[in-house]
């Protein structure tokens, strides 16, 4: 091991705690502080991350990198995997010139702020130029990681959230799944039987109990972590000290008790990722899909499967003094898997959740191909949605001005949610396949082994290969829609 | 405004972040972690503070220094009062060789977690190599930082609590006090008329309701504070985002009670601090005993008096359904002014608490000059103890083991508990000459006008003005004890 390379690794090391500290702080700025804090906050973020950003991409580590890569094959393979991940976060930092950087902070910010006041009056006249600006800008941005990372525009930014992938990649696996989606979504829809509706009171501080109580049976640590409440359901923290949050409607208890278990599917991820490489790059999450297809894992693959309603009937009963026919396991699965052509997409369901990914999917990359422009953008949003889940939204507060993502500039980030469900599905084939009557286990609410062939299988690769590599050595063949098609015929079609 | 000023307000900027950052973690650390988060955020924390550590002794902050201080003419009073405190933490900070700061912090950290043990089982053999270890490299810090500052080893520590003062003037405020105070303990501990027990159950919701009505009535914003339960109250955060804590016995609602006034004392000093110099180091408190002064000036002052206790009687009736004979405002003042031969500093009342800063004053000042060794502390304790309040500890918990202050190498911190209680009663004496009928606001529980003169005569001025300076400008005649020693003839004599 060379002296460039732990002198790397020092480096990281610094970055990885001052980014902790950040997490923690986003926590507290989330779920504790007054109002009156925000200013403050805000500048002690941007110090924090400014001085992240200035060790990154310092010339001292730009020479570190190339010196370490000359002795390279004197490393371990973490070792190697390390100085990759190095590498290409140096490199994507270093891809934009600094006031570019500087002008999508306040284009971003910007057009957050307008966001936020536009999208409940349907307004989507008044967000228009800062959305121009942003996407201007983001043009720039994809222009400049493009020719750094070798890589088309649009593939330079999904490359931020899933290293590796491109959209030749993403086409061979949505296009199929838009084409057979619409049809599939109308026959479930046919046949679909109505659920009886949950009614009932489910008071916070026992939603919570609840809550914590699965989390424990799910693997969760509470000595390394906790449960408060925030306004959107979030993951945070670090490995060591999880910072999970959920939001309680007291006349609806599935709602967040649904998000609870999908974060906790996070927090298993970033607990499990390996404690030896905890502060440098190759020991943290890379792959936003892989992140995402453990919470679905959780969420989709168990939570609304039959065995674990079996299991939670009677601890909805405990806790809420709920029961009947409504609280049975029949109807309680009805529910869970209930199909329905929604405009929301954090509403949306299994069936349809694709196809509100493949809408946006679509219109990003036509807007940073220069082939959409902003102005046009709800009545392609309509259409697409027209063509796709077979309705249009009667206003852009239930179209186009529906998500946070595009005004802060996260485009490529939407791919990941459908990827990540495609690798959940087939992982959890795997697992099946891997452990003797999981489905008993589950029923009984006994969710060690799952957890366990979780972390040895996914999280304690953390960023070490490439989400294809690791799909392929977890369950076999490489990544494809084939798992979730089954997944989805067999639990929606029978 | 030279461009070397302008660069250096930058830089301190950048550190009030950091500084503001590592404050919500402190916080964060004692309220909210999970235990098993500990490691990670030791090192979250200490790499804050390596970061802001570089950031001050850096040889470029060190050139801005001399240049700014060459075009010294041009700034404004209060950017030069910036500059002046900018030079002193710098001449601090560099004072010390990197190496005897890292050992100073193994050999407190070391030190500090014996000391957790030792204590509970009243054993100073075992902590006697650690202390003395501390001791040692403190007496280097001492003379290191004597030579950078020009001024006595003891006082050069002195000045990283209350700069300025010296060893000189704390005689002249002590010995008076020493002289004095055993005699006087004698003569109320014969007159003092022996409370009713003050009985209840306080459940802790309770008093934290309680407490949140006596800190907005106080002045303490909510939208830029929290409230919250740790296992030693303290006041933390930054001035827009405050956040004190509390520690609760059901079975006692006055010590919980006493602990919040305090803190929202030094509350209101932080929140009170000029908005526009926040993140300067003119704009922060660098005064321990001013600080200290502003707690005790409202836990022992205001809250202590008999119109306090008038007022807050009914809202005890009211929160925890007490009343009879106990509860009269006779007794409670009875209570609230009670006097004893304590072996505990943290437990002791107005009259003792100077005999046990006294105590350590001259106990330290001993170590410190060489003429007193670790080996012997004990001894000289129990001597002290012995001739200032006339008790013997039976063991060491209870007697030199009682503090962590010296474990944890902070040497020359204890006088400003003492100058801080003087500097109240100084103070207060002012407030009520400037303010008309003051006794009677605080019967209402109206402490707007108090809080304003607080405000203008001690809080805006921030670290502008030096500490004799500012209690001149604020009260007329320079320090001295005179009003302290008024106050407790008056309050306890009578």
């Amino acid at each position: 091991m060379s002296e460039a390379y732990r002198a790397l690794e020092a480096r990281f090391a610094r970055m990885s705690h001052i980014g902790g500290a950040l997490s923690i702080l986003q926590w507290d700025h989330q779920v504790m502080m007054p109002p009156g804090g925000s200013p403050v906050r805000a500048e002690q973020m941007a110090t924090l991350r400014q001085i992240a950003h200035e060790l990154l991409t310092s010339a001292e580590t730009g020479e570190l990198l190339e010196q370490a890569g000359q002795e390279n094959g004197q490393l371990e393979p973490w070792q190697a995997a390390n100085l990759r991940e190095m590498r290409r976060s140096h490199r994507r930092a270093t891809a934009m010139p600094t006031d570019l950087v500087a002008a999508l902070v306040r284009a971003t910010t910007a057009a957050e702020m307008i966001w936020r006041e536009a999208r409940p009056r349907s307004d989507f006249a008044m967000l228009r130029p800062a959305l121009e600006e942003v996407v201007r800008l983001t043009r720039e941005e994809a222009a400049a990681k493009a020719e750094a990372l070798g890589r088309a525009p649009y593939d330079a930014l999904l490359d931020g959230y899933e290293p590796g992938i491109g959209t030749a990649a993403i086409d061979v696996l949505f296009e199929p799944l838009a084409a057979f989606l619409p049809d599939f979504l109308e026959q479930v829809l046919a046949h679909q039987v109505e659920p009886l509706p949950l009614e009932g009171h489910f008071p916070a501080a026992q939603q919570k109990v609840l809550g914590e109580r699965l989390m424990r049976a799910l693997g969760f640590d509470f000595a390394n972590g906790r449960l408060d409440e925030s306004l959107h359901p979030f993951c945070g923290g670090v490995p060591d000290d999880i910072r999970m949050t959920a939001r309680y409607d007291e006349a609806d208890a599935a709602t967040g008790l649904m998000a609870v278990l999908h974060e906790t599917g996070h927090a298993l991820y970033n607990a499990g990722l390996p404690k030896e490489w905890r502060h440098q790059p190759v020991g943290k999450p890379r792959s936003f899909a892989l992140h995402e297809s453990q919470s679905l894992l959780v969420e989709m693959q168990i939570c609304r499967s039959r065995p674990f309603l079996a299991y939670l009937a009677p601890l909805l009963a405990e806790s809420f003094g709920v029961g009947g026919a409504a609280y049975s396991v029949d109807n309680l699965y009805r529910q869970a898997i209930r199909v329905e052509r929604g405009l929301i997409r954090v509403d949306a369901d299994e069936v349809t959740y694709p196809l509100h990914i493949v809408l946006r999917y679509r219109l990003e990359k036509a807007l940073l191909a220069g082939e959409l422009e902003v102005a046009d953008l709800p009545a392609a949003w309509n259409e697409g949605m027209c063509e796709l889940l077979g309705i249009v939204p009667p206003d852009d507060r239930r179209g186009v001005l529906q998500d946070i993502h595009w005004p802060r500039g996260a485009f490529g980030y939407f791919p990941c949610y459908l990827v990540g469900a495609l690798l959940a599905a087939q992982l959890f084939d795997a697992a099946i396949v891997a452990i003797p009557r999981l489905w008993q286990s589950i029923r009984r609410g006994d969710f060690g082994e799952l957890t366990d062939w979780l972390r040895k299988n996914v999280h304690a690769y953390a960023s070490s290969l490439e989400t294809t590599e690791l799909i392929r050595r977890a369950t076999g063949p490489p990544l494809s829609i084939n798992a979730f098609l089954d997944h989805i015929r067999t639990r929606y079609a029978n």
